[in-house]
């Protein structure tokens, strides 16, 4: 997050400042400030990344957060978060805002959901009341809310099933296309996204058509929904391959070190995910280097040690195992505080590396450590996946 | 909070800088800093303010934090926080801790409990094991667990019951004398308890009898638990007459605003409460000026004012009624760490602004402006008691 110099670019342009192989890094310019990429987003499903502040996710040199559209138009709705000046002032996040299209939460989690081709019929997963979003409902409701990225409404189908996918692939860009028109706000980059599950024909098909929409950035979806990771790598060698250059990239939902890692090195620019909160939460800290410590256990009771010894976050620089261990046995909020911001200093200092690498142009170097401490972490059993 | 200048004075000498009718202005040396009284301490039950970092808590201005005895000993084990240093390298509070002593816990929690004059013994909460706590065990444990702070354990009977509140005070008496023999530590100050229920003259004889064994600090126990305001402040009358003016007065569990504000006019030092803390888990923002507003309340839902225009803490900074409301229907954590610190700091700020108002000798003008506010507050129905 830096302002812009001279003569600042417009508005979503996406500057490549760096490039190594296919990675790079790059400045996508926002309303709400300058995003350095590769760049990891934490979820902040109810305009709050849980048990955490705005101020202690700036302290974390978080840049980017996203907000569930799903959950924020069903509670508190997106026209009270409109009459309260925006997301941005809502929850007191000065820094750039995703929002999803609500399409992924109304698929995997409304009570019931009826899909067409000119949109979906849902029940509320709070109150079973009834609800229709279209392209242009998912567009509007996003324009409310007021986010920085906004999300063409998208299919996201299981995988593996071929003629699921192509039926979804269809409605899809139909989809993309409706959503473009009904985008109004000059101040929001909407991005289209590519499906086409484990399928490279199917991949390349949508990234063709998607790219040929001019959105002014690309997401892929429907990764890291069951597939393989030998699956998941080659759909983003297909897509990556096919997706222009001076756009931003966004794999969504996608939040392991060792996939960001993979997806980085394939010239993904754009990450977010539930997964280190989420973990935190049930207790379990990431390392850097790939794996988890499941801080439960009785092992930890009397261990003094930080999570990370190398780790630089306020949490590894004040508490001890067995101190986390004890609050989470104790069911205190402050664990999930706690592990929250080690999760997260891994993932945002993880990209930080990254770019770093991607700078000097040494990321195979960087990679070939980075594998290697990966190896050594899980043969010496540390890793509790 | 504070370094000594020049010759630092031993560790639990109480400075009384400024007087103002008998309210009083101190600095009590601890080996954590120095506290300025009157201070609030908010309550870490569990090692933990809960839903706040230690450092939240210090940027809040708090400079003491209390911890029971009773939780810690049962979970995670005295034994296992001396062995990762005691309390302070536990929790990371690098300022001065108080411990009670368990004994309130055991009266109110433990799910049996069988007293004699030798000890209490009780069954613990979480898991029914068997456990007996002596005046010698008490001061044991506190000493294991090292904050600055410890108390003398004592009985607690019901305000009004004259017969157990004499056999009780007995106890407390005797009990008061056998933890000063036991307590070992120099860097620790061990305060004995007055107790006498609603009974002038037996917290008279407490008072008395308390005094004159020595403790570097005296602690007023049993109120603020049944009795009506004005039996309370007549206890504090009789007890802050008794007890030596040269040592810190502690009154134990008291944190409304009205409450402390009575209690520091008539020369009371310390205070904790969970009141700030339970009050924001349960939704609620306590008022400078006395009474609460029930932010889940549907009429606040777009409502875009903080939860108080004048108040400069970070949640009534940033965020609006509006949101605060969004984060308690929607359960999210956020909202219990939001409210905390607003309460929090409404306490430190008034004891902040009461320690201003004694060293300028105008507590009575103070009082006057802080009671016509409360009574302003009232009347336009903004509380919701």
């Amino acid at each position: 997050m830096s302002a812009p110099t001279t003569s600042p670019p417009s508005w979503f342009t996406f500057e490549i400042v760096a490039e190594d192989g296919r990675a790079r890094v790059g400045r996508f310019h926002t309303p709400h400030g300058v995003l350095e990429t590769p760049v990891f987003a934490p979820v902040g499903t109810q305009a709050t990344v849980k048990a955490l502040t705005p101020a202690q996710l700036g302290d974390l040199g978080v840049t980017l957060v996203l907000a569930n559209t799903y959950h924020l138009y069903l509670r508190p709705g997106a026209d009270v978060v409109a009459q309260m000046g925006g997301l941005h002032h809502f929850m007191a996040w000065p820094h750039p805002i995703l929002t999803d299209s609500g399409g992924f939460q109304v698929f995997s989690l409304a009570a019931m959901r009826d899909i067409d081709d000119d949109g979906v019929t849902f029940r509320s997963h709070l109150d079973g009341s009834l609800h229709r979003l279209t392209p242009e409902k998912a567009v509007h409701i996003q324009e409310q809310l007021g986010a920085d990225i906004i999300m063409a409404l998208d299919e996201c189908p299981p995988p593996y099933d071929r003629a699921y996918n192509e039926e979804a692939l269809r409605r899809t860009h139909l989809w993309a296309e409706r959503s473009l028109k009904a985008h109004t706000r000059k101040d929001q980059a909407l991005f289209g996204i590519v499906q086409g599950g484990v399928f490279p024909d199917l991949r390349e098909q949508s990234a063709r058509f998607i790219a040929s929409l001019g959105f002014p950035g690309h997401a892929i979806g429907g990764l890291s929904v069951g597939e393989t990771k030998e699956e998941m790598y080659a759909m983003l060698d297909v897509v990556t391959a096919v997706l222009p250059r001076e756009k931003p990239r966004y794999l969504m939902g996608v939040g392991t070190p060792e996939d960001i890692v993979e997806a980085v090195r394939r010239g993904v620019d754009m990450f977010d995910c539930v997964l280190p909160t989420r973990l935190a939460r049930h207790g379990a800290a990431m390392l850097k280097h790939g794996g988890r410590l499941n801080l439960r256990r009785a092992e930890f009771a009397r261990d003094p040690r930080p999570i990370d010894e190398h780790c630089t976050c306020y949490t590894c620089q004040n508490f001890s195992r067995a101190y986390l261990r004890h609050l989470i046995v104790a069911k205190e909020m402050l664990a999930a505080t706690l592990m929250s911001i080690h999760n997260i200093h891994v993932l945002v200092d993880l990209t930080r590396e990254l770019r770093q690498a991607i700078r000097e142009k040494r990321l195979d170097a960087w990679l070939a450590q980075w594998y290697a401490r990966h190896r050594a972490t899980s043969e010496t059993n540390l890793a509790d996946r």
